[in-house]
């Protein structure tokens, strides 16, 4: 599928207000390829493909997980879209715009989350959501100037401050996202 | 072994800041023992044990854990004294000081870190810890009106702020610590 055929099927599937966080990611995904030496086309496919089940319902979700190959389903069925629509979403990606490359799936399971082991490609996808020009939080511009200088302190420095976020909003914390703090933030190897 | 022989083999292996600090979680448990039904004498021997192994070296504890019974040790073995006092702490009391009543060693062991499931004394030394009078950071008096009214809200308010202050301050974070955030403080079950 090329980009024009891909940029339709993602758009049918949401909003308008996030087709244009998605394009957003893409345009900050792409530079930060280029910044990094990561394949541009890469960048731009999962970018494009990195909230396409976001607006699937619960059940859709649920369904996948029952049928699909996860680590721990009781666990994970604990927790909702804010989890599924990347770690899970990306089977849908898979399914249904014949997206094979596993790095692209990959990228879109660990955008919300984070991993302790991240490829140049997730890196990129993982911070472009959280810095790409839609974005409007407190520290968000400090956010930009880290990306484009050190990758590696981009993640910790989204990871410890998304963290922040949901223990103040009591919100629940999927233990990957802890793995990705202990690695980037405190250090553990 | 009785409370007086009990506190000077506590008070031998401590300075004696830290040994006022158990003095003061004691004084706490008993309280909250009181009010909430569980057996002072257990609350006590709980929280007068619950350091007894702080200031070992951490060649110690990571010999302690090479020859106890721990889930998971190489992940363990990344974590420090933070973690270790209480999680292997009690082995040593168990050893060194005679004391078999798994209650008051478990309620040890998750001192730091609680638990999804905790018992009543658990949650009692947990809070304690939190709360006695030689505390003293700025919520610390929300924390303790809250203890004597909702033990169960203590746990949440006290896991949220600690997690809160990890975050901040970049420290690792226990994977245990985040179950129990996600049971008491994001309700997940």
């Amino acid at each position: 599928m090329d980009r024009e055929a891909l940029m339709q099927a993602v758009q049918m599937r949401m909003s308008e207000r996030r087709f244009k966080h998605v394009l957003g990611v893409e345009e900050t995904a792409v530079a930060l390829a280029e910044r990094f030496g990561e394949s541009p086309e890469k960048a731009s496919v999962a970018a494009l493909t990195h909230d396409y089940a976001k607006e699937r319902s619960d059940e859709e979700f649920q369904l996948a997980i029952d049928q699909g190959n996860f680590e721990n389903k009781t666990e994970l069925l604990k927790y909702g879209n804010a989890i599924w629509h990347g770690l899970v979403g990306a089977d849908f990606v898979a399914r249904e715009l014949s997206i094979t490359d596993e790095e692209i799936l990959n990228a879109i399971r660990l955008h919300t989350t984070g991993a302790a082991e991240m490829t140049l490609l997730d890196k990129i996808i993982y911070v472009a959501d959280y810095i790409e020009p839609g974005r409007n939080f407190p520290s968000v511009e400090d956010a930009r100037v880290i990306a484009f200088s050190d990758l590696d302190q981009a993640v910790a420095f989204e990871t410890k401050h998304t963290l922040a976020h949901l223990v103040e909003g009591e919100n629940p914390i999927y233990p990957k996202t802890i793995e990705t703090y202990n690695r980037w933030v405190a250090g553990i190897k």
